[in-house]
């Protein structure tokens, strides 16, 4: 089969490789049908993520039909279309039992990392029946893609964590994939307005008419100010930080409110400065997460209802080749 | 001053008395600029509620200009413009430090109860502090009577208590105002499906508009059959009384499922028969509340912020006389 | 092997049958070390349980060492020391998930029920990884039988479902096992007061040792007149039935505070009357659930910690003839 | 009448100075009877707190009898005996409504900082109502004092922000007075172990005998290392900081195991390093808090309930003078 093959720092080819097979009895094989490039890919290209060895098929996105079934899969069956989760949960450890199964202790975030990954026409998914779900029949495809990783990323890490409740002000500081799943998230809740930051003046634009009430460039340095003068100098309720540097971290920390949050969402390689000598007496809360996935039932449930319209984030398709 | 004077069961009068003054400390008097007549109105005027005494001015609902303030008065000043809360806060009990003022030591609800109410020219109103509520230069007053006390009804004891969640199917039973403001704000949560069960199609048809995803006339006595088998056979996650009667308490018993939540808004004049032989294993929560008005101050930001329209609440307007 | 027959209403003997095998790839079979009677083996013996068919081996309860292990079992191997839990989990559908399990859709309480229990010599285990628990070296075997079903019962149905806290005054109605279980349990959260009530002074002797900060035996009737004497006429925080008859579930209704919760945990084999006409407005939750024994492992570390002594509750011992 | 004034950096003075009178409606004046020293008044006294002017009266904790009550004032008349809160509550504005009084318009940190406190004499008491609690006549002055600013802070920024649950690992850094009354009221939610980290002997031995389960004295800088063994690689699920510096709050990071939270405590003045590039993926939640002394109520019953001995916190008494 072809398959996106990663050879070290900056090098990447498809190549045709063997196709996968079952060992162990939870697992499936499913043929892929669609897949995306995620923004971690591209820090893996970059050398930025060790744990990804020379020879990888890259790739912990998409949707496939199951074309082979270990012996202890029991809610799936060759020909099932699936959504697989880029979260492998084995669905019995510490973790797993306590929703959590980003720390999985047999999976997590493994496709396309520390085994062979979607980005190919064949994936092996260990743990099928907890890490794929079944799609609905009338389901599009494309919007499924979308619920593999980015769309549970921007709810889970940034809406839910955040706790957006409605009436809140929310800030969204990135307007990349992530952060505007988080914007179509948030939405679910009803704030009174959610402004999004970014220097990107076309990511703004599909913030807008992604549901923003507010977008701001933050190129000329001036995003706190003009936050702290719509919020008449009380700060925003929640924080979401879709970025993953210390900059933007640090715009959080400036306009989160008393009594408010910052959702970290981004993927960060370095520290970062906290400032309790100001934050300590300002009741807030910070959290960090690596998506579980938990919630795929509910956005699938989200989106056959209309509620939600992962399309939108779509901007370009690809063949494999 | 003209005002609408409770004289006994069935017995109520427009009639000229003296303009209230203020008596304590904490005292507000009040110009009403807009007032409704509440479903609770109607059973005093049935002689449901003894602790009317013959003589009370009736209503709890209102919006009005601040005529005069007491010494203990702080936040109004007279000529400001203020939401009447039908619960009144004295801010310090017990209760009311648990965000629970409906059964406030000293307050609770009182207007149009055990004191004098807002159908008249002007109203005293306890603890105006914590019992009335700026309006912002730019709100309709018409939107605004509807957070007096229906619209915090149905979030506070359908919407929140019923804990509704994005991907929920909610079902309302009763499609009076009360059921229609939950209808409203259950959407703040982005539900999969809000299904509400009526005997009239007319306010079936008010349901339809303002957001319904399915209606049910229960006349024929198949609203069970029918939402069963749009769940396939689960039930839905949350189940919300808004009558007040047994018969849609027990249905509100045989559709909700395993998990689910039963949420009480209804007035109760008889007890009702739980189903415990089935229910005790079906992990379900059944919840009552006397409105709080604590959540005023958000459903306010949600209509400055054109998340929530009450004003489609409204059909009809008098004068006073 | 020897095992404890059902055969039929009243009917049950001890009888030499065949040792179970594997049958599912997730099935373990364990050798019983140790099991408990219920309560709701007395009820199946009663002929309360239609779901029972004559011929099953009895019992949920119980601790053992696994014999044999199918194929899809990662978690355990032969010889290791288990805790089984009275409620089998698959760990993959919708409501396991969802954290309850007790509504697994392909098991729930079945174990005893709708197939072959632990009142054997050997028991096969479906869905062994998920529904059994490692015992550590250093446990009592005694201890850990009371964390089968009663610990997590009294605990999950009581405790958490009644939302127990510190300063909380709580009332327990029936001093049975699993009264006691969530007397014990319910010491976890400091609550200022525990009242248990009971019609027979020897358990009501055996809840003060364990805890109870008042006693009060409820033959004469004044039971709630004494809690509401006690409690300055405000009522409790937290009301938990244990017993099952609509009686003491109206002792919950009458001494509940506003804002108060009742904890359901008995079993029920008739309908109760809720006195809505009082409390709708008096702000108050009532729970009901079948034990997920999803707390299980918090209150394996609780044991393992001294923090709870299960030993407490165990009066008696028998071989299993 | 007599009081401690603050006469710039290092610089106190006990004076003879005029008794204080009512301004507003709901001042109450105080007679101290008990008062204490808190870590804050030293940092007052290096000059590390600007707000405080030269010729304020210090101190924010003490209990008294009410000797004079504004026209506002309802709950308390002359003679009464209270606990007065470090936190004044006006009771009325947005944040006192979230449970926020720490951040209140009018009110917060303001005794012994922008308005003259508690080691005097007498103190005037701004918004008394909502500042003072009864105490019970039975109550044991020395451990109301504690309740003050003490207890409340350790149990809401520690451990209430901690999320402490039965059978967690708590770990808690710094054993000074709020420190150790984070120590004593996590033992209100049964945590299978509390480990205790300070570079003083005589601390950590203080906190075995509040109910530490583990010390270890952290001047040799392997704190980390052994909380990490103890824990078997997981980390802790709870981390208070309760100290103030980045060496402590370094340890937090270090040792906070997945899915776990750090509950800061400590008044830091200077910013931290947040370990971003390793906790972004590991689903902690960081929190700050200001008390609030909401819990206050909470505590006062826990005390009369014999379930918390504050008492245990004090070791030296002086007079005034």
């Amino acid at each position: 089969m072809k398959a996106l093959i990663y050879h070290g720092p900056g090098k990447k080819k498809l190549e045709e490789v063997p196709k996968p097979s079952l060992r162990e009895a939870p697992d499936a094989v499913v043929r892929i049908i669609k897949t995306t490039i995620c923004g971690t890919d591209l820090h893996i290209l970059k050398g930025d993520v060790p744990t990804v060895a020379e020879g990888r098929i890259l790739g912990h996105e998409g949707i496939g039909i199951i074309d082979e079934t270990g012996t202890g899969v029991s809610r799936f069956g060759k020909g099932d279309r699936v959504l697989i989760s880029c979260i492998t949960a084995c669905g019995k450890c510490e973790y797993c039992r306590r929703g959590m199964p980003s720390h999985c202790e047999q999976g997590g975030w493994i496709l396309g990392n520390t085994i062979d990954g979607t980005q190919a026409e064949f994936v092996r998914v260990p743990f099928a029946d907890t890490s794929l779900h079944p799609i609905p029949g009338s389901a599009e495809e494309d919007a499924m893609v979308m619920l593999s990783d980015i769309l549970p990323t921007g709810y889970e890490c940034g809406v839910l964590n955040g706790a957006v409740k409605p009436g809140d002000t929310v800030a969204i500081i990135g307007a990349g994939p992530v952060g505007l799943a988080a914007l179509l998230t948030a939405q679910f809740y009803a704030p009174a307005s959610i402004i999004v930051i970014d220097l990107d003046d076309n990511r703004l634009e599909a913030a807008k008419q992604l549901g923003a009430t507010v977008v701001i460039n933050s190129s000329n340095g001036k995003a706190v100010e003009k936050v702290m003068a719509m919020t008449g100098g009380k700060g925003v309720d929640v924080a979401m930080e879709a970025v993953g540097v210390a900059a933007t971290f640090g715009i959080c920390q400036e306009i989160v409110g008393a009594g408010g949050h910052i959702a970290n969402i981004g993927v960060h390689g370095a520290s970062v400065t906290l400032h309790l000598e100001k934050l300590w007496s300002q009741n807030i809360t910070i959290t960090t997460r690596l998506v579980d996935t938990v919630s795929t039932p509910l956005l699938l449930k989200s989106v056959m209802a209309g509620k939600l319209k992962p399309k939108q984030l779509i901007t370009h398709h690809f063949a494999l080749d």
